[in-house]
């Protein structure tokens, strides 16, 4: 093998994550290699665990380290409120508001036409399943302020019409705006303003 | 240990990164986790084995998993030329350009009497050694056109004058420009016009 082999094949894998390119994943590179106690070790032992225990939950989609997540488990929080979310980074963007104190359900995507991204493709027969056997009041749609995630929005609305309350988020998300790029306040403001679908 | 606990220490410790901040961390994390057979699992290897065998090279301060580097151990690479520079980043731009077929010595930063970095700080005294030892005809001062980047090439074109020939860079370094965010050619362009110091 070449010297530096595996630094180089570790630089271009670094410069395949979002928001990095090859000329931060050098430095990233270089700057954890100076680090190697703090930083590169640490790294390589959670990338290790995380790439051997990170699941979906099999009840919501959250993302975690068990087959039932920790926000499933958690006897504390409201089992009559379900918040609809697109993705994980929705969900984790909520948890950082500290808003919302229900349960949330992970779509893994919109309905699209266009991908042939179809209801069976996303967790929405699941959402019906859970509507139906848990004690569920209102179920609060916040799926992003796009075209696919509102046409979502409106699918699964009208699949769950009169068998919980429907809401969905208000004021405070900006049209065409993501969940993931809005700071907790906004998105305190819209989940304190929610009103019926 | 709170369910996802590793998760978010990965994305805690990734934000640490430089170039990523805790948003782009998220997503590389989430991304990773979704790619993990092609990215999370491979970048965990990697990091394993770079931690456990990244080191500098003994005689010129590369960066590499050997005591000596593939570029000093390349015989098909000039012995007569050495280019010295900052940083082993300063290193990898220059091999980029594939401009220069020569060695490098690698001096591990600069001279600068605020941060107390003295002449046995940097890799000189190796510097010196080396022109002593080597068949080295030229040397080529590729270090930063920043102020404690030419003071340290004043410093070493003084130690080291009447004992071997001393080039810079010249046309293409912008004024305060660091190599490391050169273009190639810009390199390229430096190096083939470079002229005695
Ligand atoms: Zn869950
Ligand atoms: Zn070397």
């Amino acid at each position: 093998m070449r010297d530096g082999g595996d630094i180089e094949a570790l630089i271009q894998m670094m410069a395949r994550l979002p928001g990095l390119g090859p000329r931060s994943a050098r430095r990233a590179v270089l700057h954890m290699i100076r680090k190697r106690g703090l930083l590169l070790t640490p790294l390589a032992e959670l990338m290790t665990r995380v790439a051997r225990d990170a699941r979906e939950c099999l009840n919501c989609g959250n993302i975690g380290t068990q087959d039932i997540c920790d926000i499933c488990q958690d006897n504390r929080r409201n089992n009559g409120l379900l918040c609809v979310v697109e993705d994980v980074s929705d969900l984790w963007a909520m948890e950082r508001s500290g808003v919302f104190k229900g349960r949330y359900h992970v779509l893994g995507g919109t309905l699209s036409a266009l991908d042939q991204v179809g209801p069976e493709e996303l967790r929405i027969p699941k959402l019906s399943a859970r509507v139906d056997s848990e004690e569920i009041t209102e179920v609060i749609l916040a799926l992003n302020a796009t075209i696919d995630g509102q046409t979502t929005a409106h699918y699964i609305a009208d699949q769950l019409e009169g068998r919980v309350t429907l809401t969905s988020l208000a004021q405070g998300v900006p049209i065409g705006g993501e969940l993931d790029y809005l700071d907790e306040g906004t998105i305190t403001a819209a989940m304190n303003a929610r009103k019926p679908v």
